[in-house]
C-alpha cells in the first residue's frame, strides 16, 4: 500500500523540544506528565529514567525537577527554586511570551484580559504573573464580559495559544468599542491549526486515511472528523495493532496523520504496517 | 405649531468651544475657516472682528491666530509659533489625543496606521505628529493594507474622529491576525452618530421634520435622508427664509435637526417662524 503523510501532524513544535530536553536530562523528573500520552512516558522512563512528579511536595532537595511546555504558576516556580531544586524550563516559548506580556502590561497599569480556560494549567501560569490579580479576567466567551470590571479603561489581552482567533477577535472588538485602548497581543498559535488544515487537504487526496492518537484525545477526534468529511474511509487507531487489512481492499492511496500527543516513534510504526499490506 | 427638537442636533462639542474661543478673542483671525458656515463666519467677523487666513504667509508677527478644531500639521505649528504670532489652540480635544498617541506611539518603535482621509486636514494634522513619516500609513479602506509594508510587526492604530467604527473593526482586525501586537485606540467620536440617532428616533414621532443645514453639506444630507426613512414630510432648509407654510397643513407636531456646522442662532430663527404658522 502506498502511504503519504499529512503536510503537518503530531507534536508541534514545543512538545518537540520539550521531549529533547527530558532525553537531555536523565534521571530527572517532570511536574506533572509531559504529554498526554502514556506510551511515551513510559518511553521516557524505561529509557532515560525520566520520572513524574504530580505535587511540588514530593519534590526534594537537589532534584532535577522538568517544567512542562504549559508552565507552572510563578509561585510555584518560586517555590521549586526555594526547595533547591534544579529547574530545567521546558515551557513552549509561545507560552513563555504570553507570560511576559502579563507581567509587563501589569507592570504598566493595564487591566489584564485572557481569552482561555481557567482551569487549564497554561492559563493558570500566564495569569499567575499579573501584579494584580484582582484586575486578570479570564473568559471563554464574550458573554462574559459583561459582568467584568475592569480597573482600568486601557486593557491589554492575551490568548491561550490553542484558542480560535475568530473568538478572540470577538472579545476584542466588544472591548474596543467601549474602552480608549486596548492592547492586543496575539498568541495564539498556528500549530493544531495547521494539522487540521493539512489532515483537510490529504484527506481529499486519498483513498482511505488513518488518523493515530488517542482515542479520547479531543484534537485527535477533531483530526478524524475532519476526514471524515472528505473520505468516508477515515479510522481512528492508538497504534499498528489495531489496523485491519479489510480497510486496504481496492484502495491504492493511504493518508496519515496524528494528533498533537502522538510520538512520531508510534506513527512510524503504524507507516510500516500499512506499507507493507 | 408645536415644534419638538432632536434630543441632540447641530454643532459638537469642539465646535461650540471653538466658537467660544473665538469670541474670546476680538480682533484675531483663525487659521482657514472655523467651520463650513458662512452666516457663521460672516458673525464672527461683524461682532467679534474675526478674520480669516487661508495660508500661512499671510499672518504678520504679533497677530493673534486661532487654530481650528482639525488642528494644523506639526511643522505648521511651528512656523506660525516662528513667526512670533500668538496662536491660540482650538483644536478639538479630541483630536489632540490621536495627535499625542501619534508621537508618543511613533517614539515608542510602533509603526501608525491611521484610519480616515489623506485629504482631510483633521489627518494631516494627526499623521504629520510621527517620528517617522515613513511609517505612517493612511487607509480608507481594508484593501489599501495589502500593499502596506510596516517596518514593524507591532503597530499603533487611530481612527478620524468622524469614521464609522464597524470598518475600523475591520481593518484592526485583519491587523491582528498578521501581526504579533496591535494597539488600538478608540479615537472615534460619537458626536455625529448621537445626532443621526436622535433624528432617526424624533422623525418616527412627528408629523413632519425639518432639518437644518447646507444643501451641500454631506451631513446635513445624511440627516436628511435619515428622517425621509421615518417621516415623508421631511424638509431640508439652510434658514427660516425657506419655509412653506402649505408644509404644515392638518399636521400638530413638527420635529427639528440640525447639521453639525448649523449654528444656534439660525436654529432658533427657525424654531420661532415654525412656533407662530
Amino acid at each position: 500500500m502506498k502511504v503519504k503523510l499529512a503536510s503537518n501532524y503530531g507534536f508541534c513544535f514545543g512538545v518537540k523540544r520539550a521531549i529533547k530536553i527530558a532525553q537531555d536530562y536523565k534521571d530527572s523528573a517532570t511536574m506533572g506528565p509531559l504529554i498526554h500520552n502514556q506510551d511515551e512516558i513510559n518511553r521516557l522512563k524505561n529509557d532515560f529514567n525520566v520520572g513524574l512528579y504530580t505535587d511540588l511536595k514530593e519534590v526534594k532537595d537537589k532534584d532535577t525537577v522538568i517544567i512542562r511546555t504549559h508552565g507552572i504558576p510563578k509561585n510555584d516556580l518560586k517555590t521549586l527554586k526555594e526547595r533547591d531544586a534544579k529547574v530545567i524550563n521546558a515551557t513552549c516559548p509561545f507560552v513563555t511570551t504570553p507570560q511576559q506580556i502579563v507581567k509587563k502590561m501589569s507592570k504598566e497599569g493595564y487591566s489584564i484580559l485572557i481569552f482561555g480556560d481557567k482551569k487549564h494549567p497554561e492559563v493558570k501560569g500566564v495569569a499567575s504573573y499579573a501584579q494584580n490579580p484582582d484586575d486578570v479576567h479570564i473568559i471563554l466567551d464574550i458573554n462574559e464580559l459583561k459582568d467584568i470590571n475592569f480597573k482600568k479603561n486601557k486593557i491589554a489581552t492575551v490568548a491561550q495559544t490553542t484558542k480560535k482567533k475568530e473568538k478572540y477577535l470577538e472579545i476584542i472588538n466588544y472591548l474596543i468599542l467601549r474602552n480608549k485602548e486596548i492592547r492586543v497581543f496575539n498568541t495564539i498559535c498556528d500549530a493544531t491549526f495547521e494539522n487540521q488544515d493539512a489532515a483537510r487537504a490529504l484527506s481529499k487526496e486519498v483513498d482511505i486515511m488513518v488518523v493515530i492518537g488517542g482515542k479520547h484525545s479531543s484534537n485527535t477526534k477533531q483530526l478524524h472528523a475532519i476526514c471524515l468529511e472528505n473520505c468516508q474511509d477515515s479510522y481512528l487507531i492508538e497504534n499498528e495493532t489495531e489496523l485491519d487489512k479489510q480497510w486496504f481492499k481496492n484502495k491504492n492511496l493511504c493518508g496519515i496523520t496524528a494528533g498533537a500527543s502522538t510520538p512520531d516513534w508510534i506513527i512510524q510504526k503504524v507507516v510500516k504496517t500499512i506499507e507493507n499490506i
